[in-house]
């Protein structure tokens, strides 16, 4: 079950476009911690084309991340799960993938194996509760971690702890299937927003395929608004800029990015 | 409509003790700003025995948050939304709210005479769109802050910006009804997860009503992982963490707070 470099030819069979991050942990709820994942992850995914579309955040409950992963994996082409893989009472993210896709948690000998030799001497019978994996999923290991990933179908399942949510994503990354990359441009004006409205209704209007975000910059000495544009077609971007442009009072824009 | 001091008569007749966020906005799920919004939120309302249970993060869609609305409101006590309230084309949320609760849009008169005074003479069409609430709602104002907040049945729409949110949420708080206060207790030990496992799950059988996490402290140098015991029963929070505590071996725990 364990496919090294890999589970490649698997990822790379479809081209994912959409993305969920389904993030676990009492700990985020209550305050006591801030994600930290789900920004890396957009950032990541966004640098090969996919779009994050949805990010949840739940308690550490069986029942709440059964219902929330078959949600997601059925209606995004990836998903990415934060946290619960540890191997204590409340880390139940395997259990409930398991139960999401119908099947049986097991011990993958492999995986044992691996476990075994990470801690060696020190090994203890609840480090090797981390071999559970839901029967029918794909342990991805790369070259650079030797610790592998565990696949279920479209949904990958990412430790919470922040340096190696990290480190395993940059590895998978390489993997997955670079849709087409997004184009970001921004407009830095002077102008608040209700004056912009008219101008960017014409923008939005006459460019329908470009992602057009107006952000009030509040406790900033340097401009009242952010105007972002977003696409895939990098033409359709820059000419939605330029006609946006074109709209501005003359001392506009402050600055174009 | 317009509430002076208010809609605290309507907060208080129940007792709300779950809340859920929905976090609105394109920036956040392309990575281009860090949520900065539930982290206060969760801290806030736990202060107030509130338990933040679940955290949206959708787009500036429409269909997308009418329907999360929806789901959420009926499934907790409060929601609090972030985002999506200012005049331009991609802030829906007001009319998102008004459509899942199967009601209409309007402009609100009191609402557009503080908009008017607010800017004054450099006021402008635009800035009216802000105006606009769902029908049936209610404003609330409070002593320090003028511009009201809009409540839609159990939804609370704030605006996205995290200086706007944090101060409406400090007025808010005022008005929530508080709850049984949570009780936290940490424990900070040199030993890792494998090794507490046995430890924990003979706590969590014994103390099935206290809330008890373990968290790897990667990257730490001072301890390996912390162990958290958490509930509204001080006196069953305190029997758990002693019963734990009567557990570990010589030289543990490091520390307890």
């Amino acid at each position: 079950m364990l496919a090294a470099n890999g589970g490649r030819q698997a990822v790379n069979d479809d081209s994912p476009r959409s993305a969920a991050a389904l993030v676990i942990g009492n700990e985020l709820l209550s305050g006591k911690v801030q994600d930290q994942n789900t920004l890396v992850l957009a950032r990541s995914l966004r640098s090969v084309g996919i779009a994050l579309r949805r990010i949840v955040m739940i308690p550490d409950d069986l029942p709440t991340i059964v219902s929330e992963v078959r949600s997601l994996a059925s209606s995004f082409d990836l998903v990415f799960t934060s946290g619960g893989v540890g191997p204590t009472h409340d880390d139940v993210t395997i259990a409930a993938v398991a139960q999401a896709f119908d099947t049986v948690v097991e011990t993958d000998p492999d995986l044992a194996r691996v476990i075994a030799e990470h801690f060696g001497d020190a090994v203890v019978p609840g480090h090797l509760l981390m071999a559970r994996v839901p029967r029918g999923c794909e342990l991805i290991t790369y070259d650079d971690l030797k610790w592998p990933t565990v696949r279920m179908r479209n949904v990958w399942m990412l430790p919470g702890v922040p340096e190696l949510f990290r480190s395993r994503l940059a590895s998978i990354k390489q993997h997955l299937v670079a849709g087409t990359p997004f184009v970001s441009r921004s407009v830095f004006s002077n102008l608040d927003e209700g004056h912009l409205v008219p101008l960017l209704d014409e923008i939005v209007r006459r460019f329908p395929t470009v992602d057009v975000g107006s952000y009030p910059k509040w406790n900033d000495q340097t401009c009242r608004t952010q105007l972002t544009f977003d696409g895939t077609d990098p033409a359709m971007v820059d000419a939605a800029l330029q006609a946006f442009l074109a709209l501005l009072p003359p001392g506009e824009p402050l600055r174009v990015t």
